[in-house]
Order: C-alpha cells, then structure tokens, then sequence
C-alpha cells in the first residue's frame, strides 16, 4: 500500500543522477549481485534482478521445463490460482496436487513422480519436470528446514530443479518459528527467487541460481518475455539497500509483530482463524454481516468464499505497517 | 487395431486413381460434408476434417478460447490426462472438475462460473471460457439427453461455448442405453466432433461447427497447427463412406454386444468392473496375480492402478471385434 | 543512462508514505489516466501503465492479433531487429518490409495487403492484421502529418488496427520539425504507446487505447503476461507528474538541441552522418580506429556494421543530457 | 491429386485386418524404420513417421530449437512462405535470408552467425539455433553434394544443427542432375525427413535422426502437437513398401522425364521459364491472356505475380503422371 522503505528511497535519490549503463550491467546491480551472493554463501551464484511475481514465475518456469514437461505445485500454489494463467500460456502444465495449509510433502512429490513412471500410458502424460514451492506459503505457512531437505533430497534423487518462490521471503525469514535461512535455500534449491516488491522495495524480485548455468541464455530469455528494464539499476540500487546492513533480514519483522498482534486480538474476540500461519498474513473467517461493516473502515483481502454466509478475509501487514494502525484496526474489530 | 472397415477400404481403393484438388476441397470431401449436414440436420454446418483426437482437440480449444480462458472439464477428460499437455501447449489452462463416473454435470459448470464472477479476484484468475464433454466418456459413460440440455442450458446463458469430443460417438449412437441422436448434438452444442479413427477410418475425426462463423479463419489455423492434409480426399472418402446407408450409426452394434457379453462374463467370474459403462470400453479391477497371467494369452490396456495389490484394466471392443474372439477372451478369462 | 527527472523523483518521494491500493487502480494512476485523456483529446481512452518497450510491444501484438495474422513493420522496426524474438515467441509473425531511413508508407502497406488477397494461396499464408510504426523511428526520423494520415487512411480502409510504438516520443514531440501532435496520433492510431522510460521516468510506458474495448480482457493479459505491478502507483505517479505543465512536451528539448549541435560538430569534422534524424539519436560512420579511440573516452552506442572497416556507432541524447557534456563530447570528437 | 502408389494401396489392402498395437509400436512400423535405417546407413537412426510437411517442419523445429533461438532459411524457404506462419506460432523466428533459384549457401550462413556473435548487442537478438534446407527446393533446384557438405561443415563448427525438408526428395533422387544419395544426406544432416505424401503415399513423412538423441522425449512431444496417429500402421505400411525394392528411389523418375518434356515443349513455344529446375516442378511465366485461357483445359498452380500483366505459373508432375496426360498438355499449349 505504501511506496519504498525509507532507507531505498534515499538510496535511489543519492544516485539519480549518476550515469551507468543500462539493462542491469551498472554498478548498482553488480554489487547487489555480489551481496546477495554473499548473504547466500552460493559465490558462483547467477543473480537475475526482475520486476514482478508473476513475470518471474512464468519466465523461470518457462525456461527450465523441456516441452512435455510440467510443474507439481500445490493446488493452492500461487501459479495454480492467481496469476490468470500465466503458467499455461507459457505452454505448461500445473501438475497440481492438494495441500495441508498451503504445504506439499516430499513424500506427495516422489507420488506424483512414481505414479508418472510407472503408468504405462506416460508418454501420452505430462512428465513432471520440476517442483514449486512458496516460501512463506500463500497461506502464510512455512516450510521448516527438515521438510525442505526432504523435498529437495526426492527432487534431486529424481533429478527434478527445485523452484521456490520467494515473493514475501523477508516475512519469513524474520519469523521467530521459521528455521530456514537463505543459505539453506541457496544450497537446498535450484533456483529460486528474494522479493522485494512485497518487501519494501518500489518493485524487484531476485532470482537466484546457485549453481550457473541451469539455464543458458538466460538473458536473453528475460529480454525475449519484455522483462528487461533499460534502468535496470532500479533494481539494482534497490537490492543493495536491501541487502546492506542486513535490511532484508530485518525488515519483515514489524509486520511480524503486527500480524501476531492482530491474530491473538481476533482469537480474544472470538473470531475464526483459517489458518495458523505464522507469518504477516491473517486469515480470518468472517460472517458476510461483520465483513461487510468491517468493509466501511478498514481496507482489507478478501480471499475466498467459506460458506453460505461466511467469507474468508485477509490482512496482510508489511514493513511498512505502524503500531497505531494495529491499534486501530483492533479497536475496530471490538467494536464490530 | 485393425485398419478400415472393409466397405471404407473399398472405397479407398475405388477412388484411388481418380484425380482431385487437394487439402480437402475435393468433390468427395464436399460430398462428405453436405451428409454430415444432413445426418445433424444442421444445413449450415462447417465441417472440417482432421486426423486425430488431440490434434482436434487442441486445435479447437486453442482456436476458441481467448488468452487469459480456460477450458471447463472433467478431471478425468481425456484432455487431462492423456494428450500430454496439447492444451496448456496452446496456452490454455484447463479448468478441471470433479467427475462421476467421468461426467460433470450443469450445476457444476454454473457453479464454477459463479465463483470465478464472484471472486474479488478474479482479474487474476483464468476465466471460464468453454466446456468440453465427451461422449462417451472415457469411463465409458453416456450423458444423457437430459444431461446434456442442461448443460447447454447452462452455457447458453452464461455464453460459453459447449463443445463435445465425439472420439468414439459411433459407440454411444449404437448402445440400447443411448438416447442422444447426433441432431440433438450439433442442436446443443455449439462444436464437436465425429471420431472415426476410432470407429471404422483409418484415420479421421470431422469437426463441426453447426452455426458457422464460430471461428473465423480456421481453414488457415489448421493449416497453421500442421494438420491440413495434402490429401485430404483420404479423410473425404471415408468420412462420405461412413455417412452412407447410416454406416456410422450401425457400426458400433458389434463392439456394444461384444462388451456387454465381456462384462456379463466378468460378472460371472467374480471380477469387480470399476465403471458399469454401457459402451464398448470394459474396465475391471483385477489383481496383479490375475493380469500378469492374463497379459501371458491376451493384450489389454492398462489404465491405472486401484490400489497396492490391484490394477484397472481396459477392454476396449471395437467395429472389427469377432465373436470367436469374445468366446476366446471369455474361456481364458474363466480358466484365470 | 540517469535516473529520472527531478520532478518525478519529487513527486515519488513526496507520496511514499501515502497508501494506497494496488495493481494500478490507486488515485495517482486514475489522475494520470485522466491527465492523458485530456493531452490526446481522447475522452473514452484506455489508458494502461507497463514497464518497458518490448513488454508493451508483445502485449499488445499478442492480444490484437488473432492466430495466423502477422504484424507488418519496418525491417528496421525494434520487433524486428532488437526484441530477441518477442513477437514470434508470441506466437506471430512480422511481415517485414523494407524502410527508408526507417520508414515505410501507405502505399507499401496497400501492396501488402494486396499482395495477401490477391494470392491464391493465402489460406497458407500469414494474413497481415496489424501495423507496426515507430514515432520517432528506430533511426531517429519521424512520420509526417501527411504519412501519418496517409497509413492511417489505407489502415482503416482495410479493417487493420494502427499501432505506434512511442518509445521516444518526447523527442518527436520537442522536435521543430515534427507536425504530429499526441491529439493527431490518438485519432488516426487504434493503439499507441506514450514511452516514458527512456523520456524521464524510472521505469513506464502508456498503452493508449483512444476507442475503448479494443482488446477485451487486456487487464487479465496484462497479469497473464508477467506485466502487472502489484505497485501500480509507481508508474501513475510517473505519468501523472509527465503530464502536469506539459512537462512530457517540453522534457525532450535539451536533448534534441544537443543532439543537433552534436551533428553540428560531426559534420564539421568530415564525420558521415549515416541518416539525417532530426531528434535525438545521431547515427554516424566511423573507422574502426576513430571508434576505437574515442571508446577510450566515451561511451557510445554500436549500432551496426558499415563495411569491411567501418562501423555504425550511436549518439543518443536525453532530457539529462547537459551542455557541459555536449561541449566535452565535440571536443574529443576535434581531437580524435 | 491422386491417391497412393498401387504398390503401396496394395499393401494396405492386404494388411487390413491383421491386428496390431496403437501409435506405431506395430511390426510394419518397425519393419519400415530398419528398412530406412539401412537406406541411410544409419544403423542408430532414430525414425519417427508423421502426418505432413507443416505438421513436421513445425514439430520438429520447435523441439529443436532452445527459446531465443531462429532457424536460418531462405526467403523462399516453404517454412517462410506457405506454412500459414506455423513456425512462428510455435514461438520462434525464421531468420531468412535471400536465396539463389531457392538455395543459400555455406557462406551465407556463415556471415549470418558471425553478424550475430559480433553484434554488441546480439544478447536482444535472436541467436541463429538450426539451418533450414529443402531438398529438392520450392523452385525445383537441387543442392550439389559438394554445397551440402559445405553448409554441413558450416554447421558443425559453428554447432548448429542442420534440417533438410524431403517433402519431394524422392524427385531429386530420381533426377540425373541429382549427386546427392540419401546415405549423404544422413551423414551431413542431423535431422531430415523423407517426405512421402508427395511422393506416392496417402500421407506420410519420415523423420529421420541419423544420432540419436538430438531431441528428448520425442514421442511425448509428437503425441502433445497433436501429430500421433492411433492407427500409426498406417504410416509404417506406406513407409515399408517405399523402402522395398528401392521403389522410393524410383517413384519419382516418371514425373522428372515428364516434367523434361513439358520443360522442353515450353521453351520451344517460347515460354520463359521462371527457374531452370531439373526435378518434377516447372515453373513458367505467362501473360494474363494466356493464362486465363490455359486454365480453361487445364488445372495449374498459381505461385506469383510476375509483373502486371505476367503470372507464374506451376506445373508439378508426380509418380502418377501419365505421358497421355503429358501429350495432352503439350498440345493444348501449342494451340495457345
């Protein structure tokens, strides 16, 4: 809702008037690749700055799988729900497969494999060429670092890339529950991608490829699907603020504390949670009645029907979320 | 597994020196198509000739559907499962839904309307933009007359296109259960397609479109899919073949008794079917003690495994099949 | 080859903190959108925000274009030379024709077309439905009132939507020898792009849709396409600061007037120009050691091979180009 | 304009009602692979049969080339002109280059890649991945084993996978001026197909891949696009009776004498033949007032203007022309 942290901001505006080159080869972006190698101890690390969820997800995905190929993600997985296809114009399949509160299994993901080579009708099916997870889960869940060394463990033994959506990454990683690094990740998937967009920069999404090379041309590619920004030290500039001072790993927890807050204020008054999510995403169930007058005050998510007469509502908090603004919002939901 | 019925053949042969224009704007392809007018009652109807079911179907639902629709179907539509991703090849998502016994059914379609159009979201989200139906189903179910004016009830008012994937029509239009005529098909669905391959061709499958214009330019998207024969007399010859002396609406009688015979014995000999299907395909469920004998005398299709012990296997009946080999089929299945 | 210019960066940092809603249908956006309507006379105008040229250009080729129609352009057009292959990823064609100094002209485009109707073959054919121009070109020159009306003229008389490609249109527009206004662009174009990313902004451009409904669905494509910012504001601020006090008319000035005593001093110096461009980007011939030398210096743009030992090289100004630099640059230019 | 080879429909006849498997796992389909497997002397090859010359060229290029990658073809090359834009609708680019009589050379190609990897700014470009040839070409000529093996050379340094079309091969097998065999072709290409639909069958085209390999997941990729015959017998039946008794390396002789006469009785008319082609096409300008005369008696290929009042027209005999029918023909235009 709001625009850049304070500290990118005031970077971008130091350096609007340097000169450097364009399409992401300037100083900014050079240095933000060689910081967030760092924070990923992965030194030969590809860095690839991009600008939105979607574009990277479609752009990744499209160029790792082989024509045939499709992708296992949840069935509630962002690519499978909210991003108009994008996944499929690409001309892939979502090889979807059902979830516990936004989380596949590694076992879940050996099946889908077994039953694909073992069906004697396979070549007339889609193979499954690789695997998506989010991290924070679009549920606000969280993978713990056992159940992402199990799944990496299958997606290597079947020699499948591991793609993990890191889009709100940052809320994660400054969650107390969560025990996953950056490093883990670095060295647990095969590609996978630190947002910014939803964590406090104008706009970026890095995507990050341990091990170079796993897919060539990359550059090109990126061009090809109109995701080359002539400034692309946009990106850059702001991916070394994040990445200075340790911004990144730091700056969900505000909305950590925000979301906490407001779950326990929603449990005291009674309310349902739809999940127990951890991270800077509450999903609460709400009668269309208390939805629709909560509606006239606060801003908030709508996410799915629950019934007949219930929706689900989603708050999301942020960097960026005030301890007021909780302050209110609870005051409101007493009042409701 | 044979090749052409014996009167196609012989028409083959017939016609085989005399000279035609090509890419099926020939006399016979002409003829062929005013008698599939005719057989649909539906004087104004496109017909184009194709080769196969998934070159039909991927080329119709790519050809009607906008970027950002996606096809309505069942989770078991042959589309699903077995055309290794032909549609999310051409860019479209398939938006599948639960089947019974693989039917879908009017309610279920509007539903899926109404909650794309509901959702607050749904900018993001692909948006319904046909159906797709087979008949029979590939569990070798039928719809039902009834069945299916709701279902285009539905689409109608909701303005989506309803197409039916004909693969094996000529085995629905011969079954005792059927009460569907091909003129209450091109009355109610706005395009589907005659199988032949499966149903006495060698090869060949005739789109129609019963209220022209649907797609425009599709003579040039056929040709541009790969999938405008040279020859197209050979899909005309047999096509006019089968729309003579109702050839397409009795050669399916043999291959319905035949099943039913199959069935009736399986009945007998204990065996669970996994579908009661009144057509010509014959699904059971059998160990895998009992198939891997059974794979010793006979071929079958295996079509997925039922449990850890069991597998669901496929009988599939055809125009060609012989009493004689029902008998035989039968004795080994008594001796198993 | 800086950032953006002073008054949009004001502008974005004086609304950081401000909240509101995303995906480009915040206030900001709604006023720039308006802002636009008003320059280009166009009440009913769809306007919508992208990041950057090749995004726009295959977005919009993609989802004007039915299968099997193909887009004619200049063979110098950006789609054709510079985009890695965008529009044909997309599933389309470019019917490439031959430009003057960049250019191609009404007649051309009839002959095109006629040559499409009137061959016999043209069921297997690419059908043109589209027309690509830049404004100004990729070599610097502009289309004239007169062309301008001309190619649209022969455009509607043959039902093939009009598209501008306006990457660097302040420069046209801050040009003395330019009679095209944005007023005469959205009446005699269907679809157009204000470009702002290489005109002042960050990052931006402005699809303009002056007869709305065009496209059905383009808000979807837009997300389908990986081309939704989920902060949408960040391009309405842009625009909307682009388009108070006429600044977006007036930002090109600088650069054209260096860019003409950059020709100027060129000439002077014996260089060969290799187009008279009147805007903002000047193309000269160089040997392989002037190059070389002055690349010790300067950081100048290759543009293409002349001959055997000669080499296009590029100048491109901008609104930050400063007077200082253009009498750096002249001066190197008399000493090499 | 004919059906099949009466060798060839013999076989068919004969074969009717044997029963085989589904999707040319069958004998005949074996049979026919060893058989073209010996003909090229490429024991390893891999031999997949498909429907036409689109269908092929298009699943064929498509598997090949990487996202960002052309295919180098002449202007003239079938690919660029009469495939409806298939090529590009399955995402890629055909860099085209000009052609002499319908061939480019070595050379050419060579300058091609090397204006590619020199161009500074060849990561916006699309990169050259395949080379395109068609044997013999769209204007009838031939390419010298000695142009082959230099294009081949070519190729292989620069690691470039070369494609040869055959849709007519068995004409320039059959053409004295012809010093290419079928073993060459094998040996210098790395991927090609044997056409056959032109060439005396119903339909049918063989691709043939002398190192296997070059594509993974082939069969998938075939059955997703749409191109699986269930009944694929029917291409093995056709493929074998080809390859025995070198029939295919006969077929054509009739047409290529045929088309000397006609050739012959042209010129003496006075007639300006468009190409000197030595295998079955002939090529010949007409003024309108003939032409339209001429296609009172006799039914002719349009290929293109000439001038404003001449037209090119195409004779194209066939394995199936007669030499009455030749007699005829000659007669008619002496009395033009």
């Amino acid at each position: 809702m709001e625009g850049a942290h304070p500290l990118i901001l005031k970077k971008i505006v130091e350096t609007n008037e340097m000169k450097t080159e364009g399409y992401g080869i300037d100083r900014f972006s050079e240095q933000a690749r060689e910081k967030i190698r760092i924070a990923c101890q992965a030194p030969h690390a590809e860095v690839h700055f991009l600008c939105g969820g979607t574009q990277t997800n479609s752009i990744v995905i499209g160029a790792l799988l082989r024509p045939c190929q499709g992708v296992i993600a949840a069935l509630s997985g962002h690519i499978n729900v909210h991003e108009a296809g994008a996944i499929e114009a690409g001309g892939h399949k979502i090889l979807a497969i059902p979830h516990r509160d936004g989380k596949i299994d590694a076992d879940q993901i050996q099946k889908t494999v077994n039953s694909y080579q073992h069906d004697l009708n396979r070549e007339h099916m889609v193979m499954p060429g690789m695997v998506y997870l989010s991290q924070p889960t679009e549920y606000g869940t969280l993978y713990s670092l056992k159940e992402l060394q199990e799944i990496s463990a299958v997606c290597r033994e079947n020699n499948i890339p591991l793609y993990l959506d890191g889009a709100r990454l940052a809320y994660a990683l400054a969650c107390p529950e969560n025990d996953v690094s950056l490093c883990d990740i670095a060295r647990l998937c095969d590609i996978f991608y630190i947002g910014a967009t939803k964590c406090g920069a104008l706009l970026g999404e890095a995507v990050v490829i341990p091990r170079e090379g796993l897919i060539p041309h990359f550059f090109s590619i990126i061009k090809q699907r109109g995701a080359l920004l002539a400034k692309g030290r946009l990106l850059g500039i702001q991916f070394q603020e994040l990445f200075t001072d340790d911004l990144y790993m730091k700056i969900g927890k505000p909305a950590i504390q925000a979301a906490k807050r407001i779950r326990e204020a929603l449990k005291q008054q009674g309310y349902t949670l739809f999940t127990e999510s951890p991270t800077n995403q509450v999903f609460c169930v709400m009668s269309d009645r208390e939805q629709k007058e909560l509606n006239r005050k606060v801003t908030f998510g709508y996410w799915e029907k629950f019934d007949d007469t219930h929706t689900v509502i989603r708050f999301a908090t942020s960097w960026a979320t005030r301890e007021e603004d909780v302050e209110e919002l609870i005051n409101i939901l007493k009042a409701l």
